[in-house]
């Protein structure tokens, strides 16, 4: 089986941190001057690689192995939150890298092709994994067109400009060409770390169910308007809340999350009662019957407020995603890989956060690996893993792939 | 006794209507040029009713009489809220005006003097009670100097410059001129209106008490970051808040209000998990005991939170007014002229809004009446009280400021 070069793999990582470095993590927006430099870099590390590298007209990078037979799809992104972390995208770029060049040196196995890919955007910063989805045939022209910076400052199309790469074709992937998508990813999370282990294999990315809730009520003066005669629309939300809340703890799955992101009362003053108030409210559950349970118990509790209550309140469903399930027979190589290396040390969890894997899930059998998150820090400057957590990964995620490739 | 000009009030609070017109109310910041024009009307108003006015260095008018013995200073506001009624401030100081000239009009109490104030800035477009604060000597000139617009726009400095009274002296009562103060309101509640009554004596102008309430948690990925180990500062804010709304319906007197008018989370997105969550807070009530039995839940109900809570707690006390008690025998005159007028029609009450009484309350005997607000509503611009209430209001106030000058 082949080897990974930990130093390699160190290198690979510590040079992309450089691009945006922020304390010891990064500040590298998508198509920022360093994310496109980032990206430049990194297809020439592909090519040095011997593989057919092209960044194409999304900023997607794809870099084709030469090897005949199925391949291996792998990748991440490299673009990072604002002021967030080193190894969050870059990490699963340079084990996909690592696989495709141990894989090509070693003689045994140098018949097996990995294409390494880059996706664009994961994080967000113009649209709703805009890379990924364009791969697999889902993103339409004129959502790029479309595309607006989050937080201000240029559009995606400015962007591309600026790198050169705007027009381009983009990269779509031929199905045939793969036996499967692998992605790996820090953990962001502190289950592996807790439990002792090294590697996380991914049964399922989790389904984001996201509500907007509205409390209409009446604007009044907050002196002179009686507890009686008031129509408090923040008031209602607050008790709407702490109801839902409590019910949910009866109704959730041992792993379901639920987040209240953001609140606002109209008009926001301390002496008037709020006339409107309006929630963010998001579920997360890999199983989208515990989630049906939770958007039951949500809407039941809004039944009952509005029976009982002197305001009206709607709940506006704003995205229903269906789970991700990871390939059965992929998840078996990645434990086998795991035991092998790190015996004893892995386990099977699904993913809270969303992954470009979600979006290969649809085309190719997929799979995802978590390294240990230390603290379970993450979309921070503090975010890291260990230097021997990472070598630990990089060898079981190569070992998993060949297995992949074998089976193909 | 005399007898008020129906037409008279009426028209004289139409033109006032006119100043900053807006639907059917008015928008009138103070010192806004249509604000400006008002209080020049309204000070030429007052020299036709043979009072010697002068506008001041705060923009406050006081028309004084030229009566021999103690005189009643009475009267109220003309600015507005942004887009609100025609009636809340402006009826006060025509009620002021029109007692002033019935009682100088009518023989048998031409000798009786009142003086007629209007205050600047009730409603706090660059301060709070400004106006009124200064009349009593506790208002320092640095104050105004330090008044900008709430709104942005011009400073306080720059609004007086415009009108040409910066630099003025600014008027100064002498407790030794003045048998009471009177001030008549629009009611602002639906109390009058529900109960059938035309007048309102008001016992009390409410104590405020202010808090802001904030929750420090952790930020964190609302997916990655599981229920057991988020630290959420927004939901423990509103487990907290309505702990506490639970709570207070337990100590809280009959006409006791709290109001949460604002929350916020930090960083306020759909997929992060509060980090610290913010809420101001308050507290009404005429009596103290009362507030500080609510003060005293609210802090319990903290302790209880920061006990059994993953998140740190903290509430600090913005501000804590005293509430303003009207005078016994004043409120008598008012219950006595309001029986002879609307023989069952009047009630006492305590005011849960804030006025310039409040402050006038501290150096002389204090009167407050108010008439009944169609629907209860105000600071809106559909804020009305019926002609045939007004006219009421007018009489009763007039035969009040007599009876309490006849007994000085």
């Amino acid at each position: 089986m082949p080897r990974i070069n930990p130093e390699r793999v160190l290198s690979d990582l510590r040079t992309l941190a450089t691009f945006g470095a922020y304390k010891t993590g990064v500040h590298r927006p998508t198509l920022s001057d360093q994310d496109i430099a980032a990206r430049e870099w990194f297809a020439g590390r592909m090519r040095e690689a011997g593989l057919d590298a092209e960044i194409d007209g999304v900023a997607n990078i794809l870099g084709r192995s030469r090897a005949s037979g199925k391949k291996v799809l792998s990748g991440s992104h490299l673009e990072s939150q604002n002021h967030a972390g080193w190894l969050d995208g870059p990490l699963g770029c340079v084990y996909a890298l690592e696989a495709a060049r141990a894989i090509a040196e070693d003689p045994a196995t140098a018949d097996l092709g990995v294409d390494v890919v880059v996706f664009c955007d994961e994080e967000g910063h113009f649209g709703s994994f805009l890379g990924s989805r364009s791969i697999v045939g889902l993103l339409e022209e004129r959502e790029i067109d479309a595309a607006a910076g989050k937080s201000g400052g240029m559009t995606m199309r400015e962007g591309l400009t600026k790198a050169g790469w705007n027009g381009r074709p983009r990269h779509l992937i031929d199905p045939a060409r793969y036996a499967a998508f692998f992605e790996a990813h820090i953990e962001q999370g502190d289950k592996l770390e807790s439990s002792g282990c090294k590697i996380g294999v991914v049964t399922a990315i989790v389904a984001i169910w996201q509500y907007c809730v509205t409390v209409s009520g009446e604007q009044n003066h907050a002196g002179t308007t009686s507890m009686q005669r008031r129509r408090d629309a923040g008031r209602e939300m607050i008790r709407l809340l702490a109801a839902v809340d409590t019910r949910f703890q009866g109704v959730a799955g041992e792993r379901s999350v639920w987040t209240v992101g953001r609140i606002d009362f109209e008009p926001g003053e301390k002496s008037i009662i709020p006339g409107r108030a309006q929630a963010l409210f998001q579920l997360r559950d890999a199983d989208t019957a515990v989630l049906a349970r939770m958007d039951e118990a949500l809407r039941a509790e809004i039944v009952n407020a509005n029976r009982t209550g002197r305001c009206e309140i709607v709940v506006e469903q704003l995205s229903a995603s269906t789970p991700a399930l990871m390939d059965e027979g992929l998840q078996a190589a990645l434990d086998a890989a795991a035991e092998a290396t790190a015996p004893g040390g892995h386990m099977r969890m699904p993913s809270g956060a969303g992954h470009d894997a979600q979006w290969l899930a649809r085309k190719l059998p997929a799979a995802m690996m978590f390294v240990p998150s230390i603290g379970g820090i993450s979309h921070h400057w503090t975010e890291n893993t260990s230097d021997e957590d990472i070598v630990i990964g990089a060898q079981v995620f190569a070992d998993a792939i060949v297995a992949a490739l074998r089976r193909s």
